[in-house]
């Protein structure tokens, strides 16, 4: 199909197939995140988060199915770069003071990367006039925020001052 | 030095590093972005972005400074991965309606990552105790957060109606 004959749907479905990857890297990041942590408040945030991200999959496979697709994921290279700090991050830092910090910073460019792919889903679904996908979506961006926050609050409570 | 004697100030170094090498290759894809685009409002909006950059890219040379070491980049992953995202849709759509609401949604992407980075630099640097950092970084802060808004609305007045 050339350029000129795709139209937001497509543009959608690509976008959804490239968070629907992304999510899945993330699915598997975050226990390395959770065991490199070395405080339990944080330990657990990624904990709650990645048990989160399992239902967040589901929500995606069920866009999928309202639109009669299967779920199918697509190499995002946003996302892999993203993973590959924080790994740089948790090397480099190792038994530093400062690597919860670290890590907690790469989490909250992991949800930032979320939060502006679901943000878009949700304003091309509502477009679309697809309801149920713009709802299930709509949760998931709520859910993303509120563990942005949560982050920031444990950074500035805990981990900063610690690290300085 | 080893990860165990590295500390909060190292970690926001590295981090300066990584967002001075983003902006520089966010400096070169806006004006691609801008020619992409094929509304004269998303134009106009990547173009002010750009003259923008450009006094955030000062704005980090001077905090450098403040800290008495040369303004350096440091390869990032996330910004390559973000950037080639948004050239394979200008590639896949172009000629396409939907074609700026895609640029639009990876300018976003772009503006969250900045977001994140900037939000921990600002929070990094009052734990350190570097005021003047944290002031330069909190206004970058800022005007990211109002280009992420100003997109927010071009796309929900004009380019996702358009590519519907």
């Amino acid at each position: 199909m050339a350029g000129k004959e795709k139209g937001l749907e497509e543009l959608f479905v690509e976008t959804l197939k490239d968070i629907y990857y992304a999510e899945k890297q993330i699915l598997r990041s975050l226990p390395k995140m959770a065991k490199a942590a070395s405080t339990e408040e944080l330990r657990n945030a990624f904990q709650k988060h990645r048990d989160e991200t399992e239902m967040q999959i589901e929500r995606l496979e069920q866009v999928f199915e309202t639109m009669g697709k299967a779920a199918r994921g697509k190499s995002c290279q946003a996302i892999i770069g993203i993973v590959e700090e924080s790994q740089e991050v948790m090397e480099e830092f190792k038994g530093s003071p400062a690597l919860d910090a670290g890590i907690l910073a790469s989490a909250q460019a992991v949800e930032h990367y979320e939060i502006s792919r679901y943000g878009t889903l949700v304003s091309w679904a509502n477009q679309l006039g697809m309801k149920d996908a713009a709802k299930l979506l709509g949760q998931t961006l709520d859910e993303e925020k509120k563990t942005d926050v949560l982050l920031t609050k444990l950074a500035e409570q805990a981990v900063n001052r610690k690290a300085a």
